[in-house]
């Protein structure tokens, strides 16, 4: 069988990473010929996720259709957050938790989708229903993807489905989930030796909202006013990536991953910043604005500026 | 919990009305509030397969948002196929065999596709997953919407998955699903009491190919050149609604369900003619092709006719 390789978004994640690895193994197992590779380097939550379970991390790829016909995604849809030249392959399989958007294909695939926390709560599913054994070490990556993407259950994007992967997954990893947790996200908080221009990039989306490019950013800390003390560069940094490339709005999410509060800085165009006050029904002082119990981009920063666009 | 609407594709065939049904029933037992209703009348094979096994046609809808905030899909996903004021509701569920095509959403949703060969094929996983049983009208109902989408197992686009299904199925249906099958697709098949203008209507279903409008309608007979008898007029009333839709191209596919042989008409400007001749490879004599083997719409038409149209 002709390989095909897996991958997640561009700026991976645990989720992106994790998932990828955890689904290629699982294509293989049902007779697919794949390798899980990624879009980038991994995070710090990422690498220390990856070795804790004794992972290497995944080779990184800037094509796809210089190496293979086909591919398959984990964790993302939106052509803007997949390999550059995804129209150049044929996508065959996707799994993911995000809503559909600019994705189109010229014939029937597997496409799997559902609104819960975690990629990787989804292939658990699959690996039931299909028979498949996971792997301690693969257990102990898609436990760390849901810790990450629902902050250890505490997001409001968390299900009943991703409490039970998460008891399941522990158990088969051995591991307890609450302090592991904690460790993880932890280990993906520092950013005391990271520059301005890297943070603003680590973990950032772009989405087309009716025309404009909109940018979104999230750092995850756990000193939300040792990291707004960086408030001047981070909107500098912001500005700079904003005019090189036209977005209309960038908004970086700082987020505290032990409270789930969250505070928003925000460059662009005066009518962007506009949308940003409707969307939240906050008004930007001094370009931030504070965002209580906010943690999740998909579920609540998305939808509202999807909404204040149109 | 709200109700939400459960619908397949208009101008519905087995596989929508019956799958709608099938879905419906799964997804009332999982805990969901939905009815199975449909885009149009059930056609005379659906209408066989209905009083079969012993079920009203569902209500017919021309809108959803007078009733629902939120419908589940089944067979589509393309928006002119679906209910017109689409737009107004949210669409929480998709089960389908197709290519996805200009289907968007602004929140996570559940979506299941897989390239086999019909819609019932993948809600009779379903079942299984979920540890549901199939009640014995509803199998023969899924049952019925196999063996009209792979026209008896003999469809390229049949998958081994869907003679699992049919296999499965018939046992819990109890009938012979060889004679039932031949049975069925006969009832479909009765041209002589329609008008052309019905005809060319019944199974038509529009694609948006690189802007251009394109109609492709397919008929099942059991006689090719008695149907071939009425070309002049199944052309006369393409051309009219090529006219009126401002199709570019307007393809009447004439199938035999017993030997798999397809003749095409095709009115439209010259330069979408000159694309059908280039998808098929085949000059159009006095409007007119043979397409020996070709059956499927989905997986021997649209896919040729959309990469000539790039």
């Amino acid at each position: 069988m002709e390989k095909e390789l897996v991958f997640g978004h561009q700026n991976p994640d645990t989720d992106a990473i994790g998932t990828a690895i955890a689904y290629s193994y699982l294509q293989n197992k049902l007779g697919y010929n794949t390798e899980a590779v990624a879009l980038g380097e991994p995070n710090d939550e990422t690498a220390y996720a990856l070795k804790e379970f004794g992972f290497k991390a995944p080779r990184v790829i800037k094509t796809a259709a210089n190496e293979v016909k086909a591919v398959m995604l984990v964790d993302h849809n939106e052509p803007q957050q997949s390999v550059p030249d995804r129209d150049q392959v044929k996508v065959t399989h996707v799994v993911d938790h995000h809503r559909i958007m600019n994705f189109t294909t010229s014939e029937p695939l597997y496409y799997r989708a559902e609104p819960v926390g975690c990629t990787s709560t989804i292939v658990w599913e699959m690996y039931q229903e299909n028979g498949v054994e996971i792997p301690q070490n693969i257990a102990g990556l898609m436990l760390s993807a849901i810790i990450s993407d629902t902050l250890l259950l505490k997001s409001p994007t968390t299900t009943d489905k991703d409490h039970a992967a998460v008891e399941a997954l522990a158990k088969i990893a051995g591991v307890d989930y609450q302090k592991y947790g904690l460790k993880e996200l932890k280990a993906g908080t520092n950013i005391a030796d990271k520059s301005e221009e890297e943070l603003i990039d680590l973990d950032a989306k772009s989405f087309s909202l009716n025309g404009s490019e909109v940018r979104i950013a999230q750092i995850n800390v756990v000193d939300l006013p040792e990291a707004m003390e960086r408030k001047k560069a981070f909107l500098t940094a912001m500005e700079t990536a904003a005019k090189e490339n036209n977005y209309a709005l960038f908004m970086l999410l700082i987020t505290n991953v032990l409270d789930s509060d969250s505070k928003a800085l925000v460059v662009g165009s005066d009518s962007a910043k506009a949308k940003f006050e409707q969307a939240f029904g906050k008004n930007l002082v001094d370009a931030e604005a504070s965002l209580p119990g906010v943690v999740s981009r998909k579920k609540q920063v998305v939808p509202p500026l999807t909404e204040a666009f149109e």
